[in-house]
């Protein structure tokens, strides 16, 4: 690894201090003088058609300030993140299309009065037919959810490049197989919050984003005002996980509460609302046809996949696309079919997480070890044997920049004991392995990538204004740590402002895994452009030439006579004494095809590098009681280079709980009659600590040439292969092929008897 | 005047709806959870040592959070603005210099527990003997107000250029005379308040400020804490004139108080306390001997001035100076001698203001008048042929680069009838003429001058960010007029962030003139950086040359052929979809000798540029009362360029107004053995509605060559010489020669008395 001041050093996160002491603070600490608080009135019917809304009596509660309805008050704006996407009325006008959907609201000066101004609004419905199944919603003469989409289907992406038929008949083995994965909650620590002040400058808003600027562009023209009238704050976010990239119906609610009220409003979400009326993870089924050679090369690849997205495309769309684009891009396979639609049920609508095609990847890997085991090979010879590298060109036309494919799964596989465990377990004991690959900046959202500004105080101080956002994975201490390592000074002497539309440059968001890439790359660039202009006062203190200067631990130095030196407090009041001013600037853009198109044979380059990585784990399952148990997970991730070591390590941590025992073992959301029924805490099951195994992170480095410092990010292949690393471990503990996550006691348990009844 | 599209334009300032809706939030208007609220305890002595102070019972008092006193709390740090002026601990620690003076302080979670906790401190001092008189004060035997500061006296200007005994000797006309003028309070709408947050990432700050980072330096001294972990934030503020121009105790008390609670702290000044233990206007003794030519040629002045400066050098210092800077920049004297103290007695602190120096003003415009009655002039043809022109090099080397000096004089008299009037008014009534000119582009404080970076919305909306600070005085409208007009958007479509120390690249303050010229030139720079890019994308849009374009309203377009036009909402999006990030950058400096010694002898460029004007006031004066109304005042004022004339409209009402009206016939602070007796908006007169006479204000235009559009301030000269119009009305309604301002009915009534009695 290259040798850097602070750049691939652990160092604790920025935000550690503030977060221990409570000091951070989410949306719901904040208040602002004279604010009121909001309540959100929800449809108790799937399909319905909103007849009336008499809120005359609640407007009359003593205490009610706003009582809004979509008819009288909402702008009339169907949202969509794509022009083909646009279905959604954030505070509805015409009809529900899932239960607790949004459908009135008010503000007044406490909580308990405005929940009991709710009970007094009277709506009219008539009631619609509802379908609550993809596949049921598929079928001729189901109710029909939005009129202007026929059958239901919210996108259908279809992929056929290479030979597929050839290559199958050509194949010396052909596996097939079903898989299936349900929804589940994303469980962010902070439940959804708004705080809005609406006056006649703009609106204010405070709430839990992936991106301060892709919020602000809809929120603009479902409010009907310009966008730069719209101000997102940045406040301390608990998570997000895909579920809070886009816009939110109480985003719009309330602003057109506190617009109605001419007051600050606050609305904070109880868990349940957090459950049923954010974006949760979409439920998902897929069929697969893989062929191999004798020698265990993957040849072909054909696939077909129905996502449940809910009543409403929200930014769902292009989660269609991912499980293609994340296999051909982890194995090279040149011959791939796809067929991926995205179906409109009477569900809440859906968001985008990385584990959300767990079944289909779960799949994939099975049918791997399926081969293997037919072809008579070790699950981890053949993972090899099909190996991506860089340089490779997939099927729909991305060139992979840096790879460390082979390098996780040795590394991986050494740690993990594999060559002496494989095969050699005790019985009721397996070990199974996965391999996955993640985007890396990839375009979604905002068009043109990242940018920042750097300023410095008289002391030489620095400022780094940046549009990144912090949803809990240390983006802010990240682009700190870029900026001091660039501008050599020490960290507790760069401030970052970020996450304000109304301040920081455009910024793409906090996700598809463009924090560091992007806005990280921003930032060094805006560093060493500021750096460059110190050398240029500096050199003139030190009597050498710019190209000649070092900057480190807050001095400016000769590189070759390093005792040549200059603080870089001094260089600061030197520039300021002969009115020079010190201004960095930056940008950095995806390196994608921006013309690619998204839904029928897209091709060309669609994110700008991939990360690999190769997870395994070991389990030991119970067959009285079906229980799965993870003794170990290994998980190595080549994340290019690590900014922050102790970072990747924590992420790659919870990459691996999130995936494998969460994914694997926990969460599901369960429904009856599109009601869900374990909307909190206590009955919908995550792991605590006394279910976490033992997890040994490994960071594997392959420079990125395009990444700042080398960096990629920092453990999205483990989140997308654990789970698969865990069924493959199943198997061979127990010899059933697990084809529904999570394998809970419940699942494991008709699985097994169903293996005993087949022998 | 040169024609553009927004500048030069009369257009309502950006922040009048939301002052005129009570939207705008002042500092007292904030809030933060969990917010305590602070009380200061005051010395009721002059001059004491503090020798022990007791908190024990207020500290037990329930609901108090945090008591503090300098000895335990405040950080060892002795403030000033010039390295010889450090003179005041903040909090003081040994002892009180005051009547009122900061002791201890209380936060607690009421205002009234506050109170009652101030009144359970006990406080032993040993009282010392004190001064309140700046003369008593230099006599030898006075009281010691600062142990290092022998004589009492603070700073001691002294000039002396040409030959000065010679020019008096050759003089054919020499006049010498005595005037003096009284502390005067600012009387800001707004009273003071501080609401400061402390956290483990430093402190948040919002208080009245001329200058975000003239504050957040020595507050970071202050609390021994680093510059950039001192973070002031914007808040509306109403009004400063000076006084609010450095750091104050409120600001060092209330972060204090907010470290020691762990919890956002509130103090807002009763009114009482805004005039007690705020800056206020110093009082002033000046010694006057002038030397003319037969011809009306004023050749020599000699000038010996006594300022009263309160206990503390605080921004005073500087002071001192002006009133023989301001004087060789309005007549081309070239023998100037000029010695001038500033000395410490035991009353509140004082600062700086543009009237300040009333009581010398005042002198030599009473002399200018007193010399043309001798020499049988018309004191308007005394003043023409004493006139400054642009290009002169002043006594102490100072270049004038535009002056409007004739044009104002000629263009007030023709609107005043001059011809017609002077000498020619019924008994009782007078008109009379002063001329002034003030500093533009003085470097005080900050060094570096301003810089401003611009951002764009993908709606091609822009961002200005500039620490610029707008007291009233309309400076945030200023700036986005000046950008608006340089992007070729409209105003509504630019955004402006300033006066944070967080965000803001370094802006030097808004005062001595500053804020159009600086902070104003350097967003035009920033937002010619950002055209210039834009015209980069337009051109290849276009198929024309980037130096082809022109930008306005909300278009960029072929200058030759103007329908080849694109929307830069347009433009931005052809950038953003090809990967071009528009950033752009400007500073301005204040173009003046920075070696420039202060104190003895000073020569060089000391302002980049300055202003010129002249007043006219025509007075009746009830000889029975001693009352004096003014009838009418005519302020024409060289402003370089105006922005906006109705703003400059605006200011040259409030300056004539403030100048005339308040500085000449009304305001005086009124003492008691260092009490002041008038310290609230009852007792401590000023005018009302219906004192406000007409003014016509006149704008004259030089175009400066260095300022944004050729502007350089609004209304200085006019304040500088109201209040010595009104003095030579006057004599010519009385034929007394007033010495004392201000011309209260008691001090005129005395005045004609003794004239009657010279008789």
């Amino acid at each position: 690894m290259p040798e850097y001041t602070l750049v691939g050093k652990s160092v604790p996160r920025t935000d550690s201090i503030e977060k221990v002491r409570g000091e951070a603070k989410f949306t719901a600490d904040l208040s602002l003088p004279g604010m009121l608080y909001g309540k959100i009135l929800r449809s108790p019917h799937p399909h319905a058609r909103i007849l009336n809304i008499d809120t005359s009596k609640a407007e009359k509660l003593l205490g009610v300030r706003a009582v809004i309805t979509g008819k009288r008050d909402a702008h009339p704006y169907v949202w969509g993140v794509l022009p083909y996407t646009r279905d959604y009325q954030l505070l509805p006008i015409d009809k529900v299309r899932y239960i607790r959907q949004d459908v009135a609201a008010v503000a007044a000066v406490d909580e308990d009065i405005a929940q009991e101004a709710l009970e007094l609004i009277k709506v009219e419905y008539e009631i619609l037919p509802h379908v609550f199944d993809a596949e049921e919603a598929l079928k001729e003469g189901a109710p029909q959810i939005h009129e202007d989409k026929p059958g239901n289907i919210c996108v259908h992406v279809k992929i056929d490049e290479g030979e597929v038929d050839k290559a199958l008949a050509e194949a010396d083995l052909v596996l097939e197989g079903d898989f299936k994965g349900p929804e589940e909650s994303y469980c962010q620590g902070e439940p959804y919050a708004v705080l809005a002040s609406f006056d006649s400058t703009g609106v204010d808003i405070w709430c839990p984003n992936a991106g301060p600027h892709l919020k602000a562009r809809p929120l603009s023209s479902a409010l009907g005002i310009s966008t730069s009238k719209v101000r997102l704050h940045r406040a301390y976010i608990g998570g997000a996980f895909g579920g809070r990239s886009e816009v939110s119906p109480a985003d719009v609610i309330t602003c057109l509460l506190s617009r109605k009220a001419r007051r600050p409003v606050k609305i904070v979400y109880t868990r349940e609302e957090n459950r049923n009326a954010v974006r949760q993870r979409v439920g998902w089924s897929t069929h697969l046809k893989m062929g191999f050679k004798k020698d265990g090369t993957w040849t072909v690849g054909d696939f077909r996949c129905i996502v449940d997205g809910g009543a409403h495309a929200s930014v769902g769309p292009i989660a269609v696309s991912v499980p293609y684009m994340e296999l051909e891009t982890t194995y090279p396979l040149k011959n791939l079919r796809y067929d991926g639609r995205r179906v409109y049920t009477n569900k809440p609508p859906r968001g985008m997480h990385p584990e959300q095609n767990r079944a289909f990847h779960i799949g994939v890997e099975l049918h791997l070890d399926m081969a293997a085991e037919k072809l008579g090979m070790d699950p981890m010879q053949l993972r090899l044997k099909n190996a991506m590298t860089s340089g490779f060109v997939t099927a729909t036309g991305a060139r992979i920049s840096s790879c460390g494919f082979t390098e996780c799964v040795e590394k991986a596989a050494q740690k993990a004991g594999w060559k002496e465990k494989k095969g050699k377990l005790p019985p009721g004991r397996g070990i199974g392995m996965a391999c996955g690959s993640e985007m890396v900046g990839f375009p979604m959202g905002i068009r043109g990538g990242s940018s920042a500004f750097i300023r410095f105080n008289e002391d030489g101080d620095a400022t780094v204004i940046s549009g990144v956002v912090d949803n809990g994975q240390g983006n802010e201490s990240m682009v700190i740590q870029i900026a001091a390592e660039e501008l050599g000074l020490p960290m507790n002497r760069v401030r970052l402002i970020s996450a304000d539309t109304a301040i920081c440059p455009l910024d793409q968001g906090a996700y598809s895994q463009t924090a560091t890439f992007l806005s990280g790359g921003a930032v060094k660039e805006a560093a060493a452009d500021a750096k460059q202009q110190l050398f240029e006062v500096a050199s003139r203190m030190l009597d050498a030439k710019p190209e000649d200067l070092e900057a480190g631990e807050g001095n400016i130095y000769v590189r070759s006579d390093p005792k040549k030196s200059q603080p870089i407090r001094r260089v600061m009041m030197n520039a300021l004494n002969n009115d020079i001013t010190i201004m960095g600037r930056g940008h950095r853009w995806p390196q994608i095809d921006n013309d690619r198109e998204w839904v029928n044979n897209p091709r060309g380059q669609w994110a700008t590098t991939y990360t690999y990585g190769c997870s395994i784990a070991e389990v030991e399952v119970d067959k009285e009681t079906g229980k799965v148990r993870v003794l170990h997970m290994i998980a190595a991730h080549d994340c290019g280079y690590p900014i922050n070591p102790m970072a990747v390590e924590q992420q790659l941590e919870g990459a691996a709980l999130g995936s494998g025992t969460c994914g694997g073992l926990f969460e599901r959301i369960l429904w009856d009659n599109g009601q869900n029924l374990n909307a909190n805490n206590l009955d919908y099951w995550f792991p605590t600590a006394l279910d976490v195994p033992d997890i040994e992170p490994i960071i594997v480095s392959t420079n990125d040439p395009l990444g700042p410092f080398g960096a990629k990010e920092g453990s999205l292949s483990i989140r997308m292969s654990m789970y698969s690393a865990i069924a493959c471990a199943i198997h061979e503990a127990t010899g059933v092929w697990p084809t529904e996550a999570p394998f809970t006691p419940e699942t494991m348990l008709q699985a097994l008897q169903e293996e005993e009844k087949g022998k």
